[in-house]
């Protein structure tokens, strides 16, 4: 196995450069869903050509229907022809900082502070989400490069500015510049820790897909003292209906829901089992104590391996104050539906249509309105190489072998990657469940970030491994 | 049977000073919810008590927690002990003219236009709804006065101006006031005739509670990636609750929702059978084809005789433009429920508070917010006198048997009556459906008002042949 005391040393001793170059990257206020910063994220994205540029890489800025992407190509002389290319995606658009006033440091201007744990943590607007993250990455390619000379692999770095808002627009932008970015594997740092102590990686994520549905009855609002009992009332058919999207045992009750719903497979049961997945802190942590999901199933298995039907908004009538008695014209909602396995968004949208029609009586009309990011379920197998070779890496740097897990949200951007470039997304990440992404006073553990750069570091020469090895 | 040809000829020959009378009130923008018009409001009180002071009434303005109401007391000499009191109730306060780019002319300049019909119509904000018909009662009693030197019975009249708006403000009033009130009979001229050529005489009306309910479970609003189907979602649990409201025969399950509810007498069926309601028209108006009610009731049986439980509003999550992955802390819906027989107020409150905890997670909180404006049904004996007086006198003026029917939306004041006073109301008006009552381009027509005032007078001649029929 290839020394890299080299590597880790340096990472190590020049770590107060790697926090600076990360302050600087944080100050930018690149909110990319505010017009506002639209100016700062092109001067953060700038800063980041910049900065791959210095490394050696071939950086660039590219347009695209939102912000621009930062891409960077890394092309070392003399890789033998089996060398893999390596897809490093990360984004360095951040949430809106508000609330203001509930920040103990002003969001863009980075601090480190020193906890009671004693414990040095970074805090500023995007510390863990997704600027301290992707910077790990960074820091252990440019340490590896001044060590070594050159990294062991074709490397593309694409960083985005619209993660956190409209995912069309880097869809886009990779279906126009797909033999660019082909490549054998995507890395993602842009995920947690299973705990502050063991390493994670995802290999499931759901799909997602969102519909509003308008149920509508009479031709204009109604007087419920002249009508009420004789006139279809839209909340009480849209009520009906959506009382019905789940059975008794909570399970989903559209036609062909299930179809494609894979059963999870016995390693990766047992693998979860022992995790001990504290269910009942997990709800309490909300104000819950009962799972609402589908009977037979753990909590973990409801958020990781089940798909759901979510109602999200819900709107009709009269809501102010006082009583209004009134028979609406017509009543909305809002649903999501987290897919999983080989459920398609087509195969949902037909079974919600079919069982509103079912149930819509004869002089009732209903329009839907199918909202863009469509996604499907992600998995990536857990004996894939890549997979593999990660593992070792972050037991070698944690002591630990890291959890393969699931989660429950989507990462529209893995689904997109595997239907535009058919590839596998390997993603690791050092967040903590404290770190408060999207909340005010979000930080990123100093200790996340130098182990994060060392984790990536090991991973390096994991694949520089595989270039020495003699093929057979 | 007294011969009246004189205070009939006198309402025909001076019409014209009668509408010209009308145009004045109907100049004041009394919006009684709008306090830019309170001083139109006081104005048009003013107006009223100096008119039923001109016409020998004690009249004064008293005050109430809204805006005052015009008392005026008519006690004519050398009336026999038996003469009955009357107490007539009507409203100055108008609905808000909004929207005003919908009116032809403006609502608060009174307009005579002819319809291609010939019928001639005055338009205005008000001029059915309640102007227009109070004024038929007054000017039936002016020329009543001034043909026959006095009314045959005591007359206390009650004009409010908050009819439109909070009904508490009166509540508070006849309640302090019982004693000034007190008389056997209300007459109310507010309400409709069965069509163009039927008068009508309405005998039952439904009483009406409102009732809001909040779901609350998660402590704060949830990503449903993280913790959709696992964690429970406030709109699906509304939704459910809702959704079981009522069983597949439109019945409302609550428990014991239909205590009191008697059945409709069997003459009373037979009479409303005769009355060949035009269900389907009626439908067929609003853009329905199908009844919605409890099955084995018609559609005048479900508005007039039959309980409702209607949800009026409904709001929760997020619902704004495209989506939001949202599972909110709490979900809301504003509910009414239409009363009919004996129900009360507490049996419904009861019932629903019963329906809801039954159905409710062990992890999730409700509470309720009882609004104002509580009443009950209201039912006058359709063989009481005063009904029978009326019929005549009705039957004598339009040529025909008025219509005995119900009214599915709620008077409070009426029960207000019944509860404080202990006394029926008889409820005839002479507006028509096409009159557009809380609408733009608000009309009263010609012969509404002419005819009214002569069936008024009519009414006025039948409690005089009481006073001169010889007691027994």
């Amino acid at each position: 196995m290839k020394n890299i005391e080299d590597v880790l040393q340096g990472i190590d001793g020049a770590l107060d450069e790697s926090v600076a170059r990360l302050f600087e990257l944080l100050r930018y206020p690149s909110v990319g869903t505010d017009p506002a910063y639209h100016g700062a994220c092109r001067d953060a994205a700038a800063w980041l050509k910049r900065l791959l540029a210095e490394m050696g890489f071939k950086a660039r800025l590219d347009k695209t229907t939102g912000q621009p992407v930062v891409v960077a190509e890394y092309a070392p002389k003399g890789l033998p022809s089996h060398a893999p290319r390596i897809l490093f995606y990360g984004h360095y658009d951040v949430q809106p900082p508000d609330p203001l006033d509930l920040w103990e440091s002003p969001p863009f201007e980075p601090q480190l502070r020193k906890g009671t744990d004693g414990e040095e943590r970074i805090f500023a607007r995007g510390a863990v989400d997704d600027k301290g993250q992707l910077m790990t990455f960074l820091e252990a390619s440019r340490a590896w490069i001044k060590a070594k000379g050159g990294l062991p692999f074709h490397l593309t770095v694409l960083l985005e500015g619209d993660e956190e808002g409209d995912s069309t627009h880097l869809d886009r932008y990779v279906a126009e510049n797909r033999a660019k970015l082909k490549s054998d594997v995507v890395f993602i740092c842009d995920t947690g820790m299973w705990d502050a102590k063991t390493p994670a990686i995802i290999t499931r994520l759901r799909g997602c897909i969102a519909e509003e549905i308008v149920i509508s009855g009479p031709s204009k609002d109604l007087h419920s003292g002249y009508y009420g009992g004789a006139a279809r009332n839209p909340i009480r058919v849209l009520t009906k209906i959506l009382g019905e999207l789940h059975d008794g045992n909570g399970k989903v009750t559209l036609p062909g829901f299930y179809d494609g719903v894979d059963p999870v497979p016995a390693s990766t049961r047992r693998q979860w089992k022992s995790l001990n997945f504290p269910a009942k802190k997990y709800l309490k942590g909300v104000g819950l104590s009962i799972p609402a999901g589908e009977k037979g199933y753990a909590v973990y298995e409801q958020i990781w391996s089940r798909p759901t039907a979510e109602i999200n908004g819900i709107y009709s009538g009269y809501t102010g104050a006082g009583s209004k008695t009134v028979l609406p014209a017509e009543a909305m909602a809002k649903l999501t539906f987290r897919l999983v396995g080989r459920q398609t968004p087509a195969q949902i949208r037909k079974g919600l249509r079919q069982f509103v029609k079912a149930r819509l009586p004869a002089d009732c009309k209903v329009r839907y309105k199918s909202e863009g990011g469509d996604s499907m379920a992600v998995t990536v197998a857990e004996t894939s190489p890549w997979v593999r070779l990660a593992q070792n890496a972050l037991k070698q740097e944690w002591g630990r072998a890291p959890v393969l897990m699931a989660e429950g949200a989507s990462i529209p951007v893995v689904g997109t990657f595997k239907s535009l470039l058919k590839v596998d997304s390997l993603l690791i990440g050092f967040g903590r469940e404290d770190d408060g992404a999207h909340s005010p006073n979000e930080k990123y553990d100093v200790t996340s970030f130098r182990k994060g750069i060392r984790s990536w570091a090991r991973i390096i020469a994991g694949l520089a491994d595989q270039q020495e090895r003699p093929k057979s």
